[in-house]
C-alpha cells in the first residue's frame, strides 16, 4: 500500500513548535509520508529562521517558499498571502499531497488553505474554532469554512466549529499539540544551561536564581497606531516590579514596528538593570524557562495554552487572547501599567495554579497523525444548515 | 462633506449584470463615489469582455487587472486568486476606498475579500448565505467570515449568515440586485431585434415565433472529469424536443473544456437543425429572450433567481443550484436525458408559473447604496457565539 | 565526485524538441545530473502539452510551473514573465542547480535568465546572437547580456555575440541541437503511419502520395492588428496551388487570436478540399513529414534551420526570420499571395536543394553537455570594451 | 494636441534624486504629462521612503507599488523583480503611457524595462553604457538591449551603447541629471542648518567647522560574504584619520546585512568620538555637505559623478565604480585600511580638484524632456550588425 502523503505548511517559527509533535507522529506513522513545506517568516533570520531547528529535529524540508513582502504594513500582509497562494499552488502541484495541513490563524496561513481547497486537496485545519477578536479571528473562521477536517484544541472550540455549520463527523477535539511538548518537558523541568551564553540577546544579565518574569507581547494587528503606547505600559509595569525580566521580541506582524520602536526608545531612556532581551529560544528551553519563572506577562498564546497545562501564572494583556478558554492560571488586564503591576503582585501572593487539561492532555500529535491516516479522503462538503 | 469611496470589484461578466443596478445607485448617490475595478474573466474576450458593456452603461473604470492564469485546471484557479490578491492590494492602496464590495462566490472573488479585509478596509459581501454544495460554497461562506456587512438575497440566506455567527446588526436581506433588472425589463418584455443578426453565433437559425428553449449549462468544478458526459445528456434531451434551442456557451471555470468539447463533438456528429449557439448577450436582451421563451434548461443561477421573479419555467440540472431558494417555476432533474426531457414536457403542459419575490422585489440596488452610505465604517468583528 | 546539477527550463513544446538531444546528452553524461523544469505554454494542452512527450522520451520532470497569464495580449506576456521569475526563483532555490540553461528567445525565457543571473547561478544561453527584427530579438540580446556561457548555432551568431561585448572564451558555435534530431531522422526518412489517424486534426484528408505542402505560420508580435490579414494571404496562395496542404496551428503569442480567427473564418467561407489542420505532431514525425513534402510555407524557424540541413524547399514569409543565416533552400517573400504562390512554383521547378551545415552538423547536444561538464563555474563578468 | 504621457518609475530614493531635474523638466514641458510611479525600496521607511521628498518637491504620484520581497538574499532580489513586472504591467495598462523611462541599473529597474518593452511601449533608459563589473552591469546592458532610446551620461558610455549594436540615431549623451542638481546647488554652497538637529541619526556630534569626511559605502552584490570585512577596513581607516566623520547607512541590496552588522559591531567595540551616522539626507543638503567637506570616502556613484563636477576629493573603494569615467578628483583604492588612509592623506595635501564636465554640464534634465517630447515614438528595433 502506498503511504498517504501529508503536506504540512509551516509559516512561522512559533507554529512549528506548536505542531512539532504532530510532525513527529506523522513522520513515524507507518501509513503516512511527511512533506514539510517551510514558508513566510519561518524562513527569515529576522524572526529567527525555523530552518535550523527543523533540520536539527530530524525533518527533511520538501520545499521552501520565500513570500514575505516587505513593508510591515497591512498591504504587505495581503500581498504576502497572494504570493503564498501563487507559489504554494505550484508546490502542491509538484508534491501531489493526499492531505494538506494548515496550522492556526496567522494571516498567511490563508494561502495554504486557499491553495489546497481550490485544488481539491483535502484540507485539515489545526486549532480552528477559537475566539480572539482580531483579524486572526476573521482568518481562522474563514479557514474553517474552507477546511474538510478540523483538529481543535478545546471543548469550546469544538462547539464553535460545529455551530459554524461543519459536519461533526469531521471535527475532533484532539487538544493542542503544543501541550504534548509541554507535557514532555514537564517531566524534566530543570534547565542547567546559562541562558545568556546560549541565547545571547542584549541588555543586562540579572541573576535568575531568586525568580524572574518572562515577557512576550505581540502587536495587535487592528490597533497599529497604539502599539507603541501599549508596549510602554508593560515596560513601565515591569520596571516597577524590581525583579529580573526576560523579554522576547515580537514576531512579524503589521505594527511590529510600533512595538519594537517602543521597546528601543524605552531602553534608551531608562537604565533597565533587570531586563534582558532575547530574539528567540528553542521551544524546550523556553518551556523550562517558563516552568521555573514567577510567571509570564504579555499576550502570547503560550500563556493561555502551555501555561495552563504547566500551571504557570500568567498576566494576559489586552484583547489578543480574548475569549480563548483559560485555565485558572490567567489574570486578564488591559493596557494599563497599574493593572499589570497589580496582577503580578496578586500572582506572587497566590499559590501556584494547578495544571489544567483545557487544551488537551499531551497526545494531540499522535491523535492527529492517526486521524490523517484513517479519515476518508474528501474535499466536498456542504454547510449543515 | 467628502463622499464615501465605494470600490466594487467585478470579476466576471455575469457578476456585472447581477450587480449593475447597485452600481447605478452608488453612482447616483449624493454621498457616494463609485470606484469600479474590473478584473479576471470580466476582461477576457473569450468569455465576453464586460468592458464594453460597462462603458456603454456609463460607468468609468478606475482600474483593470488581468489575473486569469491559463490552464483551465484547479491549480490555475488557485493561482489566479493569488495574483488577484497581489494586484488588488496595490489597487486598493492607490484608490484608498472607504468600503470594498465583493459580489457572490466565484473562486476569484476571494481575492477581493482577502485584500480588503487584510488591509482593514470595511468589506461588504453581496449574496452570501446561499447553499450550493460545490467549491463555490466553501468560498461563499469563507468570504462571509471575512466580511463586515452582508447584503443577502433571500430569507434563508439571511438566516444562514446569522447562524454563521455574524452580527444581525450588519446583515440585510436586500434581495438580489439582478431582480431589479428583471423587474425593469419585465415592464417592456418585447424584443424586436433579430437575435441572429445582433449576436452572431454559430449553428442554424431556427424560427422563434412558435416558441423556443434557452440552454445555459456550466461545468461543475468538483466534477471535472464527467463534465463532458453531463453536457451530452442535455444535448440529447434537447435534440429530442424538436423545438428551436438557443444555447449559450459556458463561462470560464475549471472543467470548461469538458463541456465545450462535448458540445463541439456533438455538433460535428449530429445535424442540429434547431440549435443556435451564442457566446453571450446583453443582459436586457437575454432577459427578454427568457420572458418570451418556453423556458430555460441548464444549471444557471438565472433560472433560480430572475426566472422566479419573471415566472419563466426552468429545468434545473444537477447539483450546482442545490439548496438555493426556489420559486415554483423550477423542476429539478439529474444529469439524465430522460429526466430532462420529461421535465420539459411537464412544463409545456402546465400553466406559466406565477412571479415569486423569493429573491427580492426589485429595489435591491438602491437599498445597497443607501446602506453603504449610512452604515458605520468598521472592520473589527468577532463571532457572536 | 558529485555531479554538476544542470537545470534546463523548457517553456514551449518547440523549444523542447530543439533542445532534446542536449537533454539526452546531459542525462547520459557521467559528470552531470539533469534537472528538467517545464513551464509556461509547454504545460498547456492548447499548445500541445510537452509533458507527455517528455515522459515518453524518458526524462523525469523536476518541477512544473504554470505561469501563462490569459489575455493573449502584450500585458499578459509581460505578466507571464513576472510570474515566471517569481516561481522559477523558488524552484532554483529548492533545486540548487550549478548551472541553469535557457533556450532561445521566447518572451518568457527571460524569466529563466533573470532568476538564474540574479541568484548568481551561472547561466548558459542556447541560440543567442541571431537577428530577427522583432520583440524576440530584444529578448534574445538582452538574455545574452545576462548570460555567462553562450552556445550559438551559426557563425554569424557567434560573431554577433562577440560584438555584444561577450568574452570569446565563453562563446561556442556548437550548432543547433535541433539539427542533431534532423540528422538522426534523415537516416530513416520514411513514414509508414497514417498521419490523419495518428494525429487527428480537422479538415479533409487529401491523398499525400503525389506530394503536399506543409504550412506553419506564427503571428508576429509587434504586428498584432494585421495578423489576420497576413494569414489570409497565405491561405489564398495555398488555395491556388491545388495540392494537398498540411497546416499547423500557431503557438501561443500575443496576436495568436488574429491568426487563428483568420484561419477559422477562411475555412467557413471557402470549401478547402485539399487542406488538413493539425494541432501538433511529434518532432520526429514532423521531420519525416517535411523530408517527404514538396516544401514548407510560413515563418517557422524550422524552415531556416532543420530544412537547411535536410534540403527541404522553404517559402519564408515576412520579417520573423529576418537576418537569420540561410541555406540555399529558402525563398523569402512578403505577406502577399502572389509572391507566395510564385515562390512555390519556383521551388517546384528547381531541383531539391543541397544539405547545408550552416546551423551545425548534428552533434550540438553532445558538445553542449561536454561544455557544461567542463566549463569553469562563474557568474561574474564584465563587458569586453 | 494631446500631451505625450511620460511614465517614470522610481524604485529607490537615490534614483529619485538622480532624475529629479528631468522630472521637473518633464512636468514643466508644454507637450508632456508626467506619470510618476513609485515602487520597491523607494516606498520603504527602512531605506528612507522617497514619498515625502517627492510630494514636498511638488510631484503627484500616479501609482505606488510595494514589491520588495523580504529575505535580503539573492532569491528575494529576483522575486522582487518578478513581482515588479507583474504589477507594473497592470500600472502601465491602466496609465497607458506613450513612453516609459527607467533609470540606471539597480536589479529591480529590470522590471520596468521588461513591462514596457514587452507591452510595446517605447522605453527610454537613463544612464546606460557604463561599466562597473558587478551584477548591476549585467542588468544595465541587458536593459540597453530592451530600450528604444538611450540618454547616457558620458562619452565613453555613449560609445559603449553604440558598440552594443544600438542605432546612433537614438543614443544621446545628455550628461547625468544628477549633475544638474549639483550645478544648481553649487551656486549657493553654504549650509546654515544644524545637520544633527535636522537629520537626527546616532553617534557623537563632532564640530564640523574645521573640516570633516563623508562616508557612503554600499555592499557589493557578488561579494556578499566579505561585505562585513570590507566595511571594517574603511572603519579602521577613518578611525585613524582623527577628523569628524559623517557616515551614511547603505541602501538595500543583498548583503546589506553584512555591511550594517559590521558597522554596528564596530560601534559597540570602539568608542567613536568623531563619528556620526545618518540614515539619509535631502539631496540638496547632502550636496552642500559634500561641497564643504574634506572629501568623500566609499563606493558611491556620487563620488564619481557629482563630485567630479563639484571638484570634491574622493577616495573610491573597491570594484563598485570600476571602469566608470572619472574626473581627476578620484583616488581608487582596494578594501585595505592602509590604502584608504594613504589616499585620504594624499587628498589633504593636494589642492582642491578642478570641476570636470565628464558627466555633463548641468542641463541633462531639460535635454531629456525635450527629447521625450520630440523623438518619434517607436518600439521596434534591430541590432545594427
Amino acid at each position: 500500500m502506498t503511504k498517504r502523503k501529508i503536506s504540512v505548511v509551516i509559516t512561522a517559527r512559533p507554529s512549528y513548535s506548536r505542531i512539532k509533535t504532530a510532525l513527529k507522529a506523522i513522520q513515524n506513522h507507518p501509513d503516512l509520508e511527511l512533506q514539510l513545506v517551510v514558508a513566510a517568516s519561518a524562513l527569515l533570520d529576522r524572526y529567527g529562521s525555523a530552518v535550523n531547528y527543523i533540520k536539527k529535529d530530524g525533518f527533511d524540508i520538501a520545499a521552501k517558499v520565500f513570500n514575505v513582502l516587505e513593508g510591515e504594513n497591512l498591504t504587505a500582509a495581503a500581498k504576502t498571502t497572494g504570493i503564498g497562494i501563487l507559489e504554494l499552488s505550484t508546490v502542491f502541484d509538484n508534491l501531489a499531497p493526499d492531505i494538506v495541513v494548515t496550522v492556526a490563524d496567522r494571516f498567511e496561513t490563508m494561502a495554504t488553505a486557499i491553495s489546497a481547497s481550490y485544488m481539491n486537496i483535502p484540507l485539515a485545519h489545526v486549532q480552528g474554532g477559537e475566539v480572539t477578536g482580531n483579524i486572526d479571528e476573521k482568518v481562522r473562521h474563514s479557514i474553517t469554512k474552507l477546511s474538510d477536517y478540523h483538529f481543535v484544541a478545546s471543548k469550546s472550540a469544538y462547539d464553535r466549529v460545529i455551530k459554524l455549520g461543519e459536519n461533526p463527523e469531521f471535527v475532533f477535539n484532539t487538544g493542542c499539540p503544543s501541550i504534548d511538548l509541554a507535557a514532555e518537558v514537564s517531566q524534566s523541568p530543570e534547565f542547567d544551561f546559562d541562558v545568556y551564553q546560549k541565547y545571547g540577546g542584549v541588555g543586562s544579565a540579572p541573576d535568575l536564581t531568586n525568580g524572574y518574569w518572562v515577557v512576550m507581547q505581540h502587536p495587535v494587528t487592528t490597533e497599529i497606531s497604539s502599539s507603541r503606547k501599549d508596549i510602554e505600559e508593560t515596560l513601565f509595569a515591569l520596571k516597577e516590579v524590581n525583579q529580573p525580566v526576560l523579554w522576547f521580541w515580537p514576531n512579524v506582524d503589521a505594527g511590529a514596528d510600533g512595538t519594537s520602536t517602543g521597546i528601543r526608545a524605552f531602553r534608551e531612556k531608562f537604565k533597565l538593570e533587570n531586563f534582558h532581551f532575547f530574539k528567540n529560544m528553542e521551544p524546550n528551553d523556553f518551556l523550562r524557562l517558563l516552568i521555573n519563572s514567577n510567571g509570564l506577562v504579555g499576550n502570547s498564546s503560550v500563556g493561555i495554552r502551555e501555561c495552563a497545562y504547566l500551571g504557570v501564572p500568567v498576566v494576559n494583556i489586552g484583547s489578543r487572547q480574548n475569549s480563548r478558554d483559560r485555565g485558572n492560571n490567567v489574570i486578564d488586564v488591559g493596557y494599563d501599567r497599574n493593572q499589570i503591576l497589580s496582577a503580578i503582585i496578586t500572582h506572587q501572593m497566590e499559590p501556584k495554579p494547578n495544571s489544567s487539561h483545557v487544551y488537551g492532555g499531551g497526545n494531540a500529535g499522535q491523535q492527529i497523525a492517526d486521524l490523517l491516516a484513517s479519515l476518508p479522503l474528501k474535499f466536498h462538503k456542504t454547510i449543515t444548515y
